[in-house]
């Protein structure tokens, strides 16, 4: 199902003093130069045997993968590229940047362009697939694939576009019978606005922990450029719920406090025109808010606002965001219906909570609503704003209520959602989060969830977070902990160098898109796990 | 049959001192932006009507295309381009340039890089075939097709190539389901070494052949470059060959001595180590001779050395390569056999005369020698070389009377070449130039050649002027003039804009390449009517 909202002559409000804000804290990217270790050969298996790649599908064609080592760097130049030949070049591990080689000609003069054809890939089935299969519903321009003619030879190819990728494939299309091609020098420039060596590495003793949290580390590392990306490969922009989760890994590890400063005051910069914050904000080539309003995003700019100041004790920046963000609140408030309930927009993208095919989210919404006027009514009490705290929380009172007697179903115990009433994880979650139930009832909750394991489960190292979260409040930290080592060391185990944007440990092949050609694999949102063990110790 | 030489351990002489002087005749090329004139939608027909185009086959595909205007440049921007649109600009005429043009996203902000595809042609049929389907022998980087991502919108896109073409595709194959591309200010910034006003109209007061001299000229002018190039689409280099030609039709019209001057130096400035000069020079990125020598071109060096002087008055450069020009006959001679006859390498690619399939070459190049030598006699009297005169005539004496002897058919009345005694048209016509019979045995020899028509026809306009040039020294001028109107105005009934590399027109499929997809349609080898018309004043 495609999710996207348009808005027909879109009006926004600009707030230049906020934007002013955000362009003065634009961080100095560090670069540092990658070289690949090896030369490996990416071929296809059908057998599936531990240690080999299974990821990917297209079209219903499931791709597993071999990687071999097949030379080492030095062996590259080496090689004469003919017409047809190919070179997939291994960079280590996962990197975001802009890459650059040498080619010269062997043989006769060149008496022809050569033509090449270059691929980057995040995971190595990427290599294989072939872009003309895609026809999912987002752009296939976010396949990492390039050609190029090169009229003169030699020549240095420095690629004007950013990359994100382990795997680079350079294809030989045509050179002429009378040359061939040597590539030589191959480098990225390496990019992110932080260091990893400024965090000091996590030796909790268990291995599988500290690989987790490396690789939640180089996923954020990855992620956090000019803003908070929510995805390197795809999207490559803010967008609100992920910017919470960044943020929220970012002050136990790297304390960028200026970048989720910064990201805060783009999205306040430019609003729509009613004061709502939207879901996604474009930063290039200008700041921009993208025409979608998600209403759980809009919300969590509270929590996200709070977090930061509890995390950088910056009053004076609680202090500007406040009304916007209790216009956040305000204007859901105002939005329920008679009985104190948030509106069902069904299948519409107007909340998202996880992707996951016909999740609804009537009760999830109400939850984050509530879970964020409990953030409103914290950050109103800090600011000594009494009265609104006082209202907030008779609010809440209300929504829990209403909650309850909408959405829980007593022959089930658990909750429901919509008119169908839909039980699934994210409601359960997001009811936990909220507070509606005292501890003990959401610990039994959590439980029973586990236990009765809805059929619309969790698809997200997103929703997977809120998960973690939930079991943690229920005070089920060593269950979080497995269930940490179980969902991200599963990816681990399926060869992840960054956390994904979707990992479905009973569907490997799940996309939104249609295609898990276009499936992000350096995700922000899926960092937390470095969140969780450094924020509550977990071991 | 793939035609092309490779040496391996290729060795050669340079001449700073040569090279340094081409060098110092580069020109500096004229800009001028072009805009378009119209979109046109360009559809395969299946039936062949008066003013349609008739050109191009695909792998045995034949495709005959209808041009339609479908707007006007205005009506470009006003057009959203979504996902698999395409439009196609028709710029008036051929050019040869560079190309911008703007592009903007309208809908939603951008929320995904565009990714589109341009094709330049030179003949619309271009524009429908399909680069996948080009299994022929020299490159398909030939074909002038780009893909490209935008990240970020607007966007100026400024090609980097060099495209020679008259239509131009764009294909946005994806933008996102939010937005939409316009496009504007498409522009190309056409160059040339030479400017069209330089050279007065022909007025002969026959349209028809107004407008081949308009099209000869257009062709010569577009491939009036850093060099003489061949083709602007294709090669884009010296060949001797070529340059001779070219050189002819430049000094009845453009007047430019210094191109002429400068690639003689450039053939002059390296050669092979023992001399010889190679058919091909590559001018950039460094000045270089291509591992590709043809006996005919080299010889022919003698008469576009010696024509330069007569069209320039520059003794000094005649001077300082005559010995040069003496070499290419040495080394001819020297390979002789004991019969006195140049030696038939059958198959090889070792010289040129035409293309077609199948054309021995022993005839034509005994003839071309000839040629070449009577040129040196009369460039050895200028330079008061007697003795050097002399002693060329000998030679050609011995070597017409060995011509005759081996290639002389009394039965048929005809020249054969090769151990086959081959018939074709090249023979007949090299030797007539080569003046192996006197005036009028030649006339009868060229009207008996037309009565017989030999199987091994001629392929190229590069032969063909060799055809014209032959009834033009048999006093045939009328027919001359006949049949340029017949087969250059052929190629303008068929459409074309500037003269094609390859027209045969029993067979307007032909290539030599295994597909006419890389066939060049604007090849300076084929300006010669204005040559022509404009030297001997055929009317």
């Amino acid at each position: 199902m495609a999710s996207y909202g348009i808005i027909e002559n879109f009006k926004t409000k600009k707030n230049p003093s906020f934007l002013g804000k955000a362009a003065a804290l634009a961080p100095l990217l560090n670069r540092h130069p990658v070289r690949p270790t090896r030369l490996v050969e990416i071929t296809e298996t059908h057998q599936v045997v531990q240690s080999e790649w299974q990821v990917g599908e297209t079209e219903g064609r499931r791709h597993d993968v071999t990687v071999r080592t097949c030379g080492e760097l030095e062996d590259l130049e080496r090689r004469k590229l003919k017409k047809g030949d190919r070179v997939t070049l291994d960079f280590g591990n996962h990197q975001v940047g802009y890459v650059s080689f040498h080619v010269q000609a062997t043989g006769s003069h060149f008496d022809a362009p050569a033509y090449i054809r270059m691929k980057f890939a995040e995971i190595p089935c990427e290599i294989l697939e072939d872009s003309s299969d895609y026809h999912g519903w987002i752009s296939k321009s976010w396949i990492q694939e390039e050609y190029l003619h090169l009229d003169f030879l030699p020549a240095t190819v420095k690629l004007p576009r950013r990359y994100a990728f382990r795997y680079m494939l350079i294809e030989v299309l045509d050179t002429s019978p009378k040359y061939a091609l040597k590539i030589s020098e191959p480098v990225c420039e390496y990019v992110s606005a932080v260091e990893m060596d400024s965090v000091p590495p996590l030796h909790s003793g268990d291995a599988l922990l500290d690989q987790i949290d490396r690789v939640g580390l180089k996923t954020l590392m990855n992620c956090t450029q000019m803003v908070f990306e929510d995805g390197v490969k795809r999207d490559r922009r803010l967008w609100l719920g992920d910017l919470r989760l960044q943020a929220l890994a970012n002050y136990c590890t790297f304390r960028n406090y200026d970048m989720v400063k910064r990201c805060l005051y783009l999205f306040a910069g430019e609003t729509f025109e009613d004061g709502r914050i939207g879901a996604c904000f474009f930063h290039e080539p200008e700041p921009c808010v993208d025409d979608t309003y998600l209403m759980d995003y809009a919300l969590l700019f509270v929590p996200t606002l709070f977090d930061y100041y509890e995390a950088s004790g910056d009053l004076e920046t609680l202090q500007e965001l406040y009304p916007l963000a209790m216009r956040q609140i305000d204007i859901c408030l105002a939005a329920l219906d008679k009985a104190h309930l948030v509106v069902d927009k069904g299948e519409d993208f107007w909340c998202f909570l996880d992707w996951g095919e016909g999740l609804n989210k009537q009760a999830g919404a109400q939850a984050v609503l509530i879970y964020s006027i409990h953030c409103g009514i914290r950050m109103a009490r800090v600011l000594g704003d009494e009265e609104r705290a006082a209202s907030l929380s008779r609010e809440n009172e209300a929504l829990k209520k209403a909650a309850v007697q909408a959405f829980w179903d007593e022959d089930l115990k658990l909750f429901v959602s919509g008119q169908e009433r839909q039980v699934s994880w994210a409601s359960q979650v997001w009811m936990i989060l909220a507070q509606v139930f005292d501890r003990e009832t959401n610990r039994k909750l959590i439980h029973r969830t586990r236990q009765k394991n809805p059929r619309i489960h969790m698809v997200t190292p997103y929703m997977y977070h809120h998960y973690i979260d939930a079991l943690i409040r229920c005070d089920e930290r060593e269950l979080a902990l497995e269930e940490i080592k179980r969902y991200w060391g599963g990816m681990i185990r399926d060869g992840a160098d960054t956390f994904w944007e979707l990992y479905d440990p009973d569907n490997k092949y799940e996309s939104p898109y249609g295609s898990c050609m276009v499936n992000s694999y350096c995700h922000a949102w899926s960092c937390t796990p470095s969140y969780f063990v450094r924020k509550f110790g977990l071991r």
